[in-house]
């Protein structure tokens, strides 16, 4: 899993069955130190999290596990809200 | 799920049998800018996109559970088409 | 799926058991302009493709489902030949 | 699998159901000359690790097996603790 | 699939159960010209490969296929030892 924030939402009508009624936003992945690494990625959220928090997401077919309908087809999802990152140990 | 635009189609004759009967677009992978990052890609549409629209894509495992037919195999796939990207928070 | 033209053959003797029988090509990817990509894979063949042609690609999990006994391991393998590339709108 | 360094770890109250309970660790992906390479990740830990310990880590898919509930998302676990590295033929 | 050479030999003590009695090596992966390219990874052999050899690897989920107990988590494996490459094509 990859810390991210959630930096915005994207709006789409038309799209195949199985995303139907899901809530994307987009988050900007980050580093450990969150700082922002790579582009921004579409995730779903299943955990109603608000704009600007700082999030851990997955990719890959894990993500679709996080929807009910595990036949969803979906490969990235918010899994939860970072409280702390605790660095305790330099590279 | 990433942002990408649709640029082109790819005809293809001589496929494995699963494959088809399938649309295959070619798109062109963009970050949350709609600004063009990496290769274009092969991806399976089955939502009739026409040829410039901005579209999320899926690639690996998930993509395949798009088709019908669940065996086939197809690691990239349209997903929806975008109506609108709010970014709200800056990284 | 990714672009990419079969540049030779791989000859292998020793290898685990549910690879036996299959042929291997070497595939370099390519980008939609069909320039050079990144390094040559190993690809599993099933549509005896002819080493020059133009060819899409697939690589993880999906790759393996070409292959009729499904419990083979392969994370590449060969989809279908290109007849046209149309490109209609630019990035 | 790739190796790997713990050097922290990440507090989550607020997360999807299936990852409640597990510990999470900041693991720094190394090398095999066990320098840095990349960005910190969240892995799964089942091994009851400590922190500073050079371990070996999986992602994708695989690394879902390593939790009992094997319909828990997770991209990301540590496999084992790094005894030796022996490396006795150059590249 | 890539091309690799054996470069060393992992040992680990404390690991997952599901990787109990597996053999790992330290794998350098390579380009089609043996030139190596990226970072040595740790895979599963079942092929009982010798130190030095050239061998072809896969990752992700198709190496856990590998083995036997199929719930083995196992994100990389040797799968075979190349006797030759023939590049019969240029780029």
């Amino acid at each position: 899993m990859k810390f991210g924030k959630v930096i915005g939402r994207v709006v789409s009508t038309q799209k195949v069955e199985s995303l139907e009624g899901l809530r994307f936003l987009l988050v900007q992945p980050m580093n450990e130190k969150l700082e922002p690494s790579g582009n921004a990625i579409v995730a779903v959220d299943t955990l109603q999290v608000s704009i600007g928090e700082i999030i851990y997401f997955e990719t890959s077919k894990e993500a679709s596990r996080v929807i009910e309908h595990t036949m969803n087809p979906c490969d990235a999802a918010i899994m939860g809200i970072v409280d702390d990152i605790e660095i305790t140990e330099r590279k």
